[in-house]
C-alpha cells in the first residue's frame, strides 16, 4: 500500500466511521422503550469498533455514484446485525470483555442480553423495510436474512466445533459463515442499492466473501500472537473458550505428546492458570506454520481484487481495494 | 357461541393448524445447515401450538378473497417469530417445560437455544422477502419487525417488573406489547396481503390487538386457575418465576399482611416447596376479584368485534369473531 492511498484510507474510514457513530447517536435517541433496554442495546456497538462493513457498503454504492446519505441506512444495518450477532456470541461464549470494555451480559445480565440482541435484530429489518423503496428493500432485507441465516450455521458449527470443526476446510467453511457471509452481504448491499448489474453484485459478493474470510484469518492469527491491550481480549481466549481456529487446526498437528497434554489441560477450560495458559500459547505458536496461512491470506486477497474487475475503475473501488490490503495486513 | 359457529370453527382451526403443521415439516426438511441447528429450532414450534396466529392472519386475507396458499408464508412467518420468541422467553424464565414437552435449552443447552432462536427469527423474515411482490413484502417486514421491537419492550418490562409493572396500567400496556401487539401484526397483515383499504387495515389492527390483549389477560388467570394437565405448565410457575401477572396484582392490595408474607416467601423462589406453592396460590385465588377481570375481557371482545364493523360481512368475518369469543372463553 503505498503512503497515499494509506492516507486516503485513513481519512475515508474515520469519515464513514464519524458518520455511522452519529447515526447511531440518533438512532438511540428516537428509539422507543425502557431505557434498560435502549442502554443494553447500544452499549457494545457504541462503545467502538472499525465500521469496517458500513464502509464496505457505502464504497461499494459509491461506484455507482450512490450518495452516502441513501447508503447510510442500509449501512447501519449491517453494523446493526454485527452487534446483534456480538452481544449473542458473547452470551455463548461467556466472554467478559470486548473492545475492551465488558460485555452486554456482564453489566445488564444474560436476560437483558438476550433481548438486548433481538431489539438491534428487529430494529435493523425494521429500518430497511423503512428507508427504501419496496423493490430495493425487499432484495436488502432477502439479502441480509440469509446472511443471518448463516451466521446461525457458523455459530453452531463453532459452538460444536468437536464434531464440526475437525479440518482447515471445516474452519473454513466455518468462518465464511461465521464473518465471511456479511462481508459478502455488505458488497452486495451496495451494490443492489446503486442498481447494479447482475455480474457486478456477482462480482462485489465474491469480493466482501473473500475479504471477509481473510478478516476471520486474521483475527485468529491474533487471537494468538496478538497484543491482548491492542485486540481488547484477554490473553489466550481463544484458547481458554476452545476455539478451534486456524492457527490451532495448524498447529495441532506437529505438538508432541508432552505438548499436547500442556495444551489440552488449557484448551476450553476457563479455570486454566496465567501460566498455563502461556505454555499452551507458545506451544501453539511453536508448532504453527504461520507462512501456509499467510499465503492463503494472499491468495484471498488476490481473488479479491480479481473479482471486482467487472467494475468500472475509480476512487471508491480503488478503497475497496485499499481496504482489502489494510484487512490482511492489519496488526492491531 | 351457538353449536352451529362452534363446529365450524374448530374444523377451521383444525383445517389451518394441519396446514401450518405441513408447512413447517416442508420448511424444516429444505432447511440448511448443520443437523442440531434444525432439531433446536424446529423442536418447540413442531411440538404443538394451537396456531391461533396464522388462523387470524389467514382469516383476515380471507376476507378479501385471497387464496390461502398465498396467505400461508406470511402465516407462517408469525407462527415462527412466535416461537422464536418463547425459545428466548423460556430461556430468560428458566422454564423447564412448554407444551407439556422439555424446553429448548433445556434440551439443547441455552448456547444453541439462543441461535436457535436467531435462526427462527432469520427465517421467517426470509421467508416474507422471497414469497411475495416487493411492494407487499416491505410492507409486511415492517409490520413483523416493529412487532418485534414492541415484544422486547413488553419482555424488558416482564424482566424487569419491579419497576415496571406497578400497575394495572403498566400490566395492560406490556400485555399489549408482549403478546397483542403480534396479534395485532398477524390481523394487519392478513389485510395487507388482501389489499385492504386504510380503514379495514385499522379495523383488523385493532380488533387483533384486543383479542391478543384479552389472550394474554387469560392466559395469566389460566397460570392461576388453571389446570397444569392443560396448560402444560409446571403449577404455580407464574408464582415461582415473580411473574406480575393481573391476577396477582389485582389480588396484592387485598391480601393481608399475615398472607402477605406467605406469598412473599413463594414469589420468584425458585425453590419454594410443593406446599408453599399451593398455599400462595390459594392466597391469590381468595384475594383476586376475577370478576372485574372478566368484565374486562367482555369490553376487549366487544371492541374487537365493533371494529370489525369497517369490514364487509362474510365467512372470514364470522370466524374472526367466533375465534375473538373462544379466546375470552377458552379454559384449557
Amino acid at each position: 500500500m503505498d503512503k497515499n492511498s494509506e492516507l486516503r484510507l485513513k481519512g475515508e474510514l474515520e469519515r464513514i466511521k464519524e458518520l455511522i457513530d452519529r447515526e447511531l447517536i440518533n438512532l438511540k435517541k428516537t428509539v422507543e422503550g425502557p431505557e434498560e433496554l435502549k442502554e443494553s442495546s447500544f452499549h457494545l456497538i457504541m462503545s467502538g469498533g472499525k465500521r469496517i462493513r458500513p464502509f464496505i457498503l457505502i464504497k461499494a454504492a459509491e461506484i455507482y455514484g450512490v450518495e452516502i446519505k441513501e447508503a447510510l441506512p442500509a449501512a447501519l444495518a449491517v453494523e446493526l446485525l454485527h452487534n446483534f450477532t456480538l452481544i449473542h456470541d458473547d452470551i455463548i461464549d461467556k466472554d467478559e470483555y470486548r473492545r475492551g470494555v465488558k460485555t452486554t451480559h456482564v453489566l445488564y445480565g444474560e436476560p437483558l442480553a438476550i433481548v438486548a440482541g433481538d431489539f438491534l435484530f428487529s430494529l435493523l429489518f425494521h429500518i430497511l423495510s423503512t428507508s427504501y423503496p419496496p423493490h430495493i428493500s425487499s432484495k436488502l432485507v432477502e439479502i441480509l436474512s440469509e446472511t443471518c441465516k448463516y451466521i446461525c450455521y457458523g455459530q453452531t458449527m463453532d459452538l460444536l466445533s468437536q464434531k464440526h470443526l475437525k479440518s482447515i476446510d471445516d474452519y473454513l467453511r466455518m468462518a465464511y459463515l461465521k464473518t465471511g457471509a456479511l462481508f459478502e452481504a455488505s458488497a452486495k448491499c451496495g451494490g443492489v442499492i446503486g442498481g447494479g448489474k447482475e455480474d457486478e453484485i456477482n462480482g462485489l459478493a465474491e469480493y466482501g466473501g473473500k475479504i471477509g474470510l481473510a478478516f476471520q484469518i486474521v483475527d485468529d492469527i491474533l487471537g494468538i500472537y496478538g497484543d491482548p491491550k491492542v485486540t481488547g481480549k484477554p490473553i489466550g481466549s481463544d484458547i481458554l473458550n476452545g476455539k478451534t481456529t486456524i492457527v490451532i487446526l495448524k498447529a495441532l498437528p506437529k505438538i508432541d505428546e508432552y505438548e499436547r497434554r500442556t495444551f489440552d489441560k488449557v484448551f476450553g477450560n476457563r479455570s486454566a492458570t496465567e501460566e498455563e495458559v502461556y505454555q499452551a500459547l507458545e506451544i501453539v505458536r511453536k508448532r504453527c506454520d504461520l507462512s501456509d496461512i499467510i499465503s492463503m491470506l494472499n491468495t484471498l486477497y488476490k481473488e479479491a481484487i480479481a473479482a471486482l474487475s467487472v467494475l468500472p475503475d475509480c476512487e471508491a473501488k480503488k478503497d475497496l481495494i485499499t481496504v482489502a490490503e489494510f484487512i490482511i495486513k492489519r496488526s492491531y
